[in-house]
């Protein structure tokens, strides 16, 4: 349904027809021009060749200062949505199973179907304010459970797990055996201090990238923290099938470190706004919602909302959204990626709230 | 081995030797300018964001037009590796298997492992320069068999299969329901024509990528030619895998395809002086090996050696070479990738020749 909204949309566009689009988490802002003009250094230096499918090791090396681990635990990944799908390829057997709480960025769900794992859902709910109840979580973990997915801040309600849930969670995962895979691509630009798996030691895997902190989400660049013997499988297993990340992609990257807190901070404020002027627009609404901690999402819930039937009717006013039921069984919630600027931000959700049935 | 050969060049230039590696099938040449620049511009242009899983419209359309097909078959791919393991996932369950005509590009067997799949080699020698026995390639097929994976002009050997012998394969797998993967990367830069599997119809598979024929090894771009369902299969893999190539990337390559005849001719007409030299040196050894039909490889066998030895301790001497074991069970053969100008080419066979034993 995702895909399908993407497209009706982009063929309405084609029509000529003006289209306010809160579909994708694509932020409109371009990648900062240092980073442009690193890359292109890069390939006229002939930084054109194959290069280590574990990542060049400029790159490798202050990403692990960074985070304070060694270089071995650092992998460098074709986006870091290749980081989870590899990931869930090493780690899980047909028949064995991953909890994720819900609701959930869409890619686990297809990834894990794809390798034939079983995926369990927690079910979270905006009137206990999304947060994960970790009593709830321990009774979905048995012996055939290998994973769990924690995303703070989380696609699509932006909320961040507090610190004494993570760290709970973070303990049951280690009394039962069980690995947390932390995908934390918004972490850096949060309006709030999240938490990172990386401050319960080294036992579990971090998940990140650029796309999102430093608005490069087309150049396909992640990676991942993790302990030696794994970063030995993900290494091999890139060598036969993406090979690297492009070397002028990484100097791009490792250029962008260089002002990583900047381009954060540029971001968060821009986005702070943003999530402002989109509170204050569905505040006036018969719409309930919880306050994002964090770019670029809102998961609003209007009660009795048929909201796939909302997001395509929409599309005629234009105005894209994507449906509730794109992130698990959330027919009643809509999200809204705030990637546009503000007047459009206003125009699109005043748009958006008139549609309301 | 391919990888421990790799590593100890590496380390060795890295200490300040100078190697002449021919262990890589990485070409020396670079990226011609356009491609970088038009890269550059299209990044300028903000071809940063998420792009389609299936590739740019405009390079999809230029690579239909090429090759006589509908958009709707052409899948824009993470370079050729990345679709030759995403078909052999989406095409082989654990148990089923496939028929490769050996020695073979590593990454076939390794891929085809990962997955659980059995792979099964067709042997074939210099003595009878090279030739699939369709025959015998017929005995190896079942009813477990998916897939026969030919990959002409051929890594390590740079022969080309015949057109005869091509035809009777094509008509071998249609006659026992199994398709065909062409694997055809060398062969716009072939010195003799080499028979592509879309001469044969539709109904089989061509996989083939920039990195050889427009020296873009590192910037990972490759496609492929599939029907239509296939196609589908594969767009909604890389949905959730590698999600697109970088846009920017797809119009670098656009250009290359502008002056595709050129680039090609360029290549061939280099890599030809460089197999001539090679043939120069080598025929005064006591090497034996068949005249390469295109670039970059020769394959010459000693009888007696051990392979894995001599590339260890040529290294020594300041020469890296592949050994034979690394495509299949050519113990008494080395690869060696002509991706050095003539001169080194002279000086490190030279030196390869004296060192054998």
């Amino acid at each position: 349904m995702l895909y399908e909204i993407s497209e009706k949309a982009i063929q309405l566009e084609n029509q000529g027809k003006e289209m306010i689009k809160f579909n994708l988490g694509d932020p409109d802002l371009p990648t900062p021009p240092e980073i442009v003009e690193a890359a292109y250094e890069a390939m006229k230096q002939g930084k054109t060749k194959y290069s280590s499918a574990a990542g060049e090791k400029k790159l490798r090396e202050e990403l692990a200062r960074i985070h304070g681990v060694s270089v071995d635990n650092v992998v460098v990944t074709t986006g870091s949505k290749w980081a989870i799908f590899s990931l869930l390829f090493l780690l899980l057997k047909r028949g064995e199973n991953v909890v994720v709480p819900s609701p959930h960025w869409t890619s686990y769900e297809l990834a894990a179907k794809k390798i034939g794992a079983e995926i369990r859902f927690l079910r979270r709910d905006l009137e206990s304010d999304w947060k994960v109840d970790a009593e709830k979580l321990e009774a979905l973990i048995d012996d055939k459970t290998r994973l769990i997915i924690l995303n703070s801040p989380n696609n699509p309600t932006s909320k961040v797990i507090d610190d004494k849930t993570f760290s709970e969670i973070v303990q049951i995962a280690k009394s039962k055996g069980v690995t947390v895979l932390s995908d934390e691509v918004y972490s850096d630009i949060s309006f709030v201090k999240a938490k990172s798996i990386l401050d319960f030691g080294a036992d579990n895997i971090l998940v990140t990238g650029f796309s999102k902190s430093f608005l490069m989400t087309g150049w396909r660049i992640g990676y991942v923290v993790v302990e030696k013997e794994l970063a030995t499988r993900m290494i091999k297993l890139n060598q036969i099938t993406t090979t690297c990340v492009p070397a002028f992609i990484q100097y791009g990257a490792l250029k962008g470190l260089e002002s990583r807190k900047k381009i954060a901070d540029d971001i968060r404020r821009q986005f702070k706004v943003r999530a402002d002027a989109a509170y204050s627009v569905l505040s006036k609404s018969k719409m309930r919602f919880s306050r994002p901690d964090a770019p670029f999402y809102l998961f609003p819930k209007v009660d009795g909302l048929d909201s796939e039937r909302f997001a395509l009717d929409l599309l005629d006013k234009g105005v894209a959204v994507a449906p509730g039921t794109a992130f698990g069984d959330y027919r009643e919630y809509v999200r809204i990626a705030l990637t546009v600027n503000e007047e459009k931000i206003r125009e699109g959700l005043e748009k958006l709230c008139e549609a309301l049935p």
